[in-house]
């Protein structure tokens, strides 16, 4: 009996569980331009990518649980084992998807119409992956136009930054940008004025004017911005803190900071 | 040679290393009524709170970094193997207190007196210890005057939740308390307005009213608020979410409630 007769789920051996399981590495990834979008969110939010999804794993079990999501997917039955070894997370929800790469190029964001002023979120050498899946989901949530990874940034595709945005990685333009001084220039290349957050902020992000087009700039979770980033931003501006806490978390602070801006776009 | 001689760096086979080890379990924290603060932040704190620090072990390497933290502590010296036991850190940074709880009934909240309206946060049956730990820390940011871990919660004094808040699990009044009823009966009591946020919320947080004291009610990571607990609110308010994101990460909601409010208390 052959363990890949058709209709029987596959098997963790079998080679295209195998290959799709290597995706667990960077460079794999990198070298593929392939990840795994792991759960029903990631996976809704990856089919609603035109040619996003090159395969989708999905348990018997899955199938019955995501019957709508699933309906109109053409879809490659494992086995739990299998779904065990491709699947991030403790408990698996049984749904899996290779995705082709989402990011866009930085050139691709000038020139958005917008109902709104644009938002666009710059983070340089943010390292920890929870922390930029939630920034991505908050951006999207905010109503941000774009989030840019700059610098050293952890990969977006890392699988547990896919998972912390809860499917907001496919929502929204990302751009993976090496050089944040480029990230920056097409900012305000495309008129958005840039803030850069910093704990000693000259300007109170209470009276900040977030009326216009404003990109906002995170640093590194233990060292902040440079100083050659922050000097290429318009202001310096400081999240209040009103009581002992010495700071606020990256993605707390990128919370209030957009949450801040789509109020003001909105008011 | 002894390995418990005076002076000399204390082995992970000392029976104080073990017993402080042993802190790393819920139950023998409950019953010792003791727990670990790791790191030069959250020692930092549980030294500004008198009687907190039971004993205070550091490294050769850490009482040289932090010689200010320590210098009017009483420290007991550890090898770096016994502080890689009592550290929940990948890297340790070498400074570990054993502390004596610093929860506070719900009754002492009452009768405070207050520069600003009273801020509380009643987080009902949050589960993850990161979100809990963030929570108080971002409470503390936003000069919240209590926390209160209510219903099936996560221990305060898990490693997990003592790291993400960072010192500030010392900075204010946190309550521990199985009823969340009781909670919510108390700010009422205390002349407090409860918000519970959920996603379908009547009242939009931007045109809600912050003037006033105020208590958040935060829900379950996957179930949010039960309706028993969102009936006794006053209002229920929803985050707008303007783009494509479902929902907010617990801490990230909870970062915009509160700064709402920290806001609206000072303008």
């Amino acid at each position: 009996m052959s363990p890949d007769e058709p209709g029987r789920p596959l098997a963790a051996s079998n080679s295209r569980v195998k290959a799709a399981r290597k995706l667990a590495r960077r460079s794999e990834r990198a070298e593929q331009q392939l990840f795994l979008a792991d759960g029903a969110k990631a996976v809704e939010g990856a089919l609603s990518v035109d040619g996003c999804v090159v395969e989708l794993f999905a348990t018997t079990t899955a199938v019955g649980q995501y019957a709508d999501l699933l309906a109109a997917a053409d879809v490659t039955l494992v086995d739990d084992r299998a779904m065990a070894g491709l699947s991030d997370s403790v408990n698996p929800a049984g749904v899996v998807a290779v995705c082709r790469f989402v990011d866009v190029p930085l050139s691709s964001l000038a020139g958005r119409a917008e109902s709104t002023p644009a938002l666009w979120v710059i983070c340089a050498d943010v390292r920890d992956p929870g922390n930029a899946g939630t920034v991505i989901r908050t951006a999207d949530a905010a109503g941000a136009d774009a989030v840019v990874l700059a610098g050293s940034s952890v990969d977006a595709y890392n699988p547990k930054t896919v998972r912390a945005t809860v499917g907001s990685l496919f929502h929204l333009p990302i751009v993976v940008e090496p050089d944040p001084v480029a990230a920056i220039e097409a900012a305000r290349a495309a008129g958005l004025t840039v803030l850069a957050t910093t704990g000693g902020g000259s300007v109170d992000l209470y009276d900040a004017d977030l009326s216009g087009p404003t990109a906002w700039l995170f640093g590194n979770e233990a060292h902040g911005l440079p100083p050659e980033l922050v000097a290429l931003a318009d202001h310096q501006v400081a999240i209040p803190i009103h009581g002992r806490a010495e700071s606020l978390n990256l993605s707390t602070a990128a919370a209030i900071c957009l949450y801040s801006s789509a109020r003001a776009h909105r008011s």
